[in-house]
């Protein structure tokens, strides 16, 4: 802890920071960041041509091994390679075909991967050796973030958003050269899903643009079913070919089993007085929507509404996003009319989405993407949101941790706040002895801006551009203090933390979901 | 009848006909057919880019009305506005949509539409105003057809395959600027089906190209649903503004009702020979897939192999195409694991397709497209085909009656014949006292390369290139005579028809799938 006053402008831009640079070598021209919708609805997406190599009658897609879909795809220095998370840290796919591909003397590679986990490590020893030179990604943790961090990776990792990366790779933004698609269950003919098989995973959303978009799509799968697979996320019109192999991950890493609500009782209070917000913003109505994480408050913040929502007798449209057991027991109970699924974090939900009609599914695109006609974020009520450090513009990181290291990114974050009437951050004030409101964050993941109200066990702070909702909590007898005040009891209670010192590399881009740059990581000292 | 010889040469190509012109005025250049796979594999499809303009949150897409959507769509002069044909004779929504087109005093429009019926006669006084001066479909009947074939369209029709229009509209050889999609069920963010409101038709597999390629999407509903409508058939993705009107068409012409097996004992016979046909040619066994037309004669060839799958304890793997009512009882009895459904025929259709998640969607690209990564046709094993005409050389007529006017098209004629591994021709030899075996057809619709076998209730043709077929019809103790035998015999029942005289005006121009030119029609004199 040190005593360095640190300067609070007044008006807007309350935080300073360090300019964006206007050039990043190994990344390009700076786009910087011009506000959430300053290029939604502005900018035409034209979509680049896929090419598409026609199958005709009586040709066959199934391929003997991943070496000979390599082989076919021709995989060469400088691609883009695409991978997807449903299998999460039970994944194998990456692993197989990196090994492959590195056993071939293929260098200079990027890989486009949705989330990375620390079953990836293998990538590090890839980095090193110049075979992976550019990653692009919405989130990351373990020994591959670590690595990234300390600028082991050539290029400066991207750190994309779940709509910000298929808006990328339709755009041309992200143009993928081989997608792989890890799928529980494939035909020989490509059609695929994750609800069968031993490696049952539930949706594919985050795999679809990919599956669109690529030059070449592989489908990797380790239960090959009679044609046609039912159903079918991924049809044959997208895939080239498919490769079996004996297992496509590990099921304890893929589904994390059962979600469970925190018995934290901060935790429990917090979401208390999440839900009272909620109520008091006036949106807990019949075709309420909402999306939470899987984590224990945001899962205590679903319990409240629940019981509200059965109290007043309120059946809600839909709930969003990755899906845990406890919305398809609201889904089941009546409290929500269907589920739009991205990702299933539980064998429950697994079970729900392969059975239940109204549990539908939902492509990345049509879950976030900012240049879509319209994707789901935008029809979110509410959207719980966690955070590693929010700062006096109401700005999140949720990228990196207070050690300036990558440990997570995006994912839906910035997607979600952006698309939502009402964009809640639950957190406690502080955690680990480090506050959680900053006067800057270390990284900018979520812009201020898209972030309504910040809830913590130490009070409520409103954004002050929701002047309406501050007098609506007001009104509904809720206090609402001003988030300076936050800052300064989180620091009377454990100093101000010391500032981490940075190098000048940057190690990381942070995207906003729009493609433009809203703050980069740099290595730290 | 006459008496004028006509001239069999020896060889290939056994029938004269006038060559192809290289230029039509209209349509342009022609690339004339060159063989059934000339082009698939080889080609290469790069769509054209489809702009997509994005959505903010809040931003509304529902209109008041028709006009809106049109002011909106900015729609003028030289437009090309597709609509699809799910609602078949029961249609409302094309001519609701161009009457308020005309009363702008738009003109020199080209119509997109999977298929023309009767209920679509107002078109007829369009294309007299110069409204409409082009159209492109995959078949047309009644008025429209009629008016196409006596010249009153400025410029030559183009008739498509159902395959043929998607690639067309993917790759950009059918721009479309607005489509209109008549949906049964909407959302007001445009998720929409077919399967719930008062207009149901069950799927929508024609309008999805159109969906994702246009420029501009319009949904036209009856049945405005809570968000999220589900399922979603076309998602919220692809459509930019949701229209409500009282009524998009008329239930009685939407489904036909129950469709029949014949009665007709020369009908049922022909059926009977077909089955023994399939039963011979060593493909009904486990994983048998199959696909007829809603005709009595195909039905009862559905129905003898139905029999036989039963006794002979076979299971197949899917039956596909537009839908009936007795491939539902197929699906359910465990005859067929899965329907793959673009269209459904009657009502037993649509809530099969509605409830049984075994009875699955396909949109016409995934049916047919022969530049997509393999379309359903290329699995088929078995097509029962209809035919108007069907000549020495297997050619096939279904685009004109023998008095040179279109009364129908392809529709997935040439697709499933090129696809499929036994494609067959169930007719009588005469009908209507005039031979369905000729010299030459009328118009080719499907070329005889991917014919082959014709099965008729005075004898068995085999297609000369299938060797391998005759010989294992004939070990299997069926006859098998010359099509020349089967014309000589025809004639020698009817006469020798009169030819049609023909003006120069070519009033249609047909496509292969792949987009060369097959044939041309020209108005009669």
């Amino acid at each position: 802890m040190h005593g360095i006053e640190f300067e609070i402008t007044p008006a807007s831009g309350k935080t300073r920071r360090q300019p964006l640079p206007e050039y990043i070598e190994g990344y390009g021209e700076v786009r910087a960041f011009e506000g959430a919708f300053a290029n939604v609805g502005v900018g035409i997406s034209d979509h680049r041509p896929r090419r598409s190599k026609s199958v005709r009658p009586g040709q066959t897609k199934l391929l003997a091994s991943i070496e000979e879909a390599l082989d076919r795809a021709k995989v060469q220095d400088g691609m883009t390679l695409s991978f997807h998370h449903h299998l999460r840290n039970g994944d194998h796919v990456l692993n197989l075909v990196m090994e492959a591909v590195a056993l071939r003397g293929v260098r200079d590679l990027t890989l486009a991967v949705s989330s990375i986990f620390p079953v990836h490590e293998p990538l590090v020893a890839l980095m090193d050796a110049g075979v992976v030179t550019g990653l692009a990604t919405n989130y990351m943790s373990g020994p591959v973030a670590k690595a990234v961090s300390q600028g082991r990776l050539k290029k400066p990792a991207v750190m994309m958003t779940h709509g910000g990366r298929p808006r990328a790779i339709e755009c041309g933004d992200l143009p993928v050269d081989i997608a792989f698609i890890a799928a529980p269950c494939s035909d020989p003919y490509g059609n695929c899903n994750g609800v069968s098989g031993k490696s049952a995973c539930g949706a594919l959303g985050y795999a679809v643009a990919d599956a669109q978009y690529a030059d070449v799509v592989v489908v990797v799968t380790d239960h090959l079913a009679a044609y046609p697979a039912s159903p079918a996320e991924i049809t044959q019109t997208m895939v080239d070919y498919v490769v079996e192999v004996p297992s496509i991950g590990d099921p304890q890493g893929i589904v994390s089993g059962t979600t469970r609500i925190t018995r934290d009782p901060v935790g429990l209070a917090i979401a208390h007085k999440a839900a009272q917000v909620i109520q008091a913003s006036g949106l807990l109505e019949d075709g309420f929507s909402f999306q939470t994480g899987a984590g224990g408050t945001s899962l205590a913040v679903a319990a409240e509404l629940k019981n509200m929502m059965k109290e007043a007798g309120i059946v809600g449209s839909f709930a969003a996003g990755g899906i845990t057991g406890y919305l398809v027991d609201m889904l089941e109970e009546g409290l929500f009319r269907n589920l739009l699924d991205v990702q299933c974090f539980d064998l429950r939900a697994v079970e729900s989405y392969r059975d239940n009609p109204r549990h539908l599914p939902m492509d990345a695109s049509m879950y976030a993407n900012p240049f879509s006609k319209g994707a789901v974020v935008n029809q979110l009520d509410v959207m719980i949101l966690g955070a590693t450090e929010i700062d006096l513009d109401f700005n999140v990181n949720v990228t990196t941790g207070s050690d300036g290291t990558i440990m997570g990114g995006s994912g839906g974050h910035s997607d979600t706040a952006a698309g939502a009437k009402l964009a809640m951050v639950v957190t406690q004030l502080v955690k680990a002895r480090l506050p959680i409101v900053r006067r800057h964050v270390t990284t900018i993941t979520t812009p201020g801006e898209t972030v309504d109200v910040l809830v913590t066990d130490h009070g409520i702070a409103v954004n002050p551009a929701r002047q309406d909702l501050i007098a609506s909590l007001e009104a509904s007898g809720l206090e609402v203090v001003s988030i300076e005040a936050l800052l300064a009891l989180a620091e009377s209670m454990t100093g101000i933390p010391d500032e981490i010192t940075f190098s000048d590399d940057i190690v990381a881009v942070v995207e906003y979901r729009d493609g433009t740059v809203v703050d980069v990581v740099r290595r730290t000292k």
